[in-house]
């Protein structure tokens, strides 16, 4: 494994199921259960699958973690240069340079270095929040620009997204219920129809708190899944399915 | 209990839970599952609620199943003659004469009997298949009308139930998942904003197989939240929440 160097607020976490080390930073950003559920649920095993995006990368987290199970070329694009930086050292520390490329830039320049209508697969884990004048946000900027959409929007991102990918190829996000209206219409304004909804709950017999959706370019109408749920916690252990995901067995 | 004459093919059915008796038909029209959970999932008791129409009301089993629940008049709306001929002798069945009123007419006329604006709530079971040309029917034309698209559209009957609602009254609808981003797309073109979905498995762990939806008039975007299942059934027998909504106790 190659050395990389750390800044003074940065530590390394594993991800044990995908045996992939990643710089975090409490005060910039950490990746958290979202980016392992996304990874999870997007498809890129086959074969076919040569060249996966990772839009609103953050630190890397979902590339790094599907990196083990595609044999595609995957490009992370992410916006803000502290965070593009600690996912190039990600990259480096888990020997990915061949198989990763970072880009730090604006998503809306992601046709720069990727070209139109060439991606099997886009994955993404957006800002969540709507950027309203009274919305309150974090007086942390990193956090700020990752959890609202001060940089971006949903059908800016859902755009890029679109015009990345050739046709019938897939993107794969995680949202928030709260926003699936807005989700749906995004997609379909921008010839992503929603095929497959998996919902998460934190545990059984609550709300849903996030959402899995599966769309594909220029899809027919409807034809839409809605899976089984995936339940975060039994009491105050992890469900044997997610700690599957996080450590590689159910114990 | 009114003495009502019934056809040759007819027989009354209960729905103990509600004390409520119905006239059904294997060859015109039987209520399902849907309508019970449909009558469950809309909320009606406010005594605020003076007004509730039931638009696509087959043999007003839902209609039926919430005059218990409420102390509003209840308008149905039924196009098929002979469904809401069985409607109103259901509704002479339970002597509730006074509080339902059965409407034989199509949808688009609704305003020729209630006024716009004036609705507190409306709930709705309609045909979930769209009429493509190609798509098997029903050889019953009575079947084959409640469960396709062809004397009305899903963009009809919500902007029917729009225009009749108040402005934050709320529209209940039962829907299939296959069509749940049409549903959206159709609620917030027509002003209703959705607010609670509810999914229905028939198993724990199966795919969703209906959904129920909440949607409130003019209601700001978003704010969607994702209540625990339904599930139908454990087993061979009906789980003990859909028992409570068929017999009104567990057992």
């Amino acid at each position: 494994m190659m050395q990389v160097k750390l800044r003074a607020d940065e530590r390394i976490d594993r991800l044990y199921s995908k045996d992939i080390s990643i710089i975090q930073s409490p005060e910039v950003f950490s990746f958290s259960l979202d980016a392992v559920l996304l990874a999870d649920f997007a498809k890129v095993s086959s074969k076919r699958i040569k060249e996966v995006v990772d839009l609103c990368a953050g630190n890397g987290a979902v590339g790094l973690f599907l990196s083990e199970a595609t044999t595609a070329h995957i490009t992370m694009i992410e916006i803000q240069q502290r965070l593009a930086d600690m996912a190039k050292r990600s990259v480096l520390l888990n020997d990915l340079e061949g198989k990763i490329t970072v880009i730090n830039d604006d998503l809306r320049n992601a046709t720069n270095y990727v070209k139109k209508d060439s991606v099997d697969v886009v994955v993404c884990n957006p800002p969540y929040f709507v950027n309203y004048d009274t919305s309150e946000k974090n007086p942390n900027k990193y956090l700020a620009i990752a959890r609202h959409e001060l940089t971006t929007t949903l059908d800016q991102i859902v755009a890029v997204a679109a015009g990345l990918l050739k046709m019938n190829a897939k993107l794969f996000m995680v949202y928030r219920p709260d926003r699936l209206t807005d989700l749906f219409f995004s997609l379909r304004s921008n010839r992503l129809e929603p095929k497959v909804v998996q919902l998460v709950r934190p545990r059984n017999g609550s709300d849903a708190n996030m959402v899995l959706v599966e769309a594909i370019k220029d899809g027919k109408p409807n034809g839409l899944k809605i899976k089984p749920d995936v339940i975060t916690y039994d009491g105050d252990a992890y469900t044997p399915q997610v700690k599957k995901m996080l450590y590689g067995t159910t114990k």
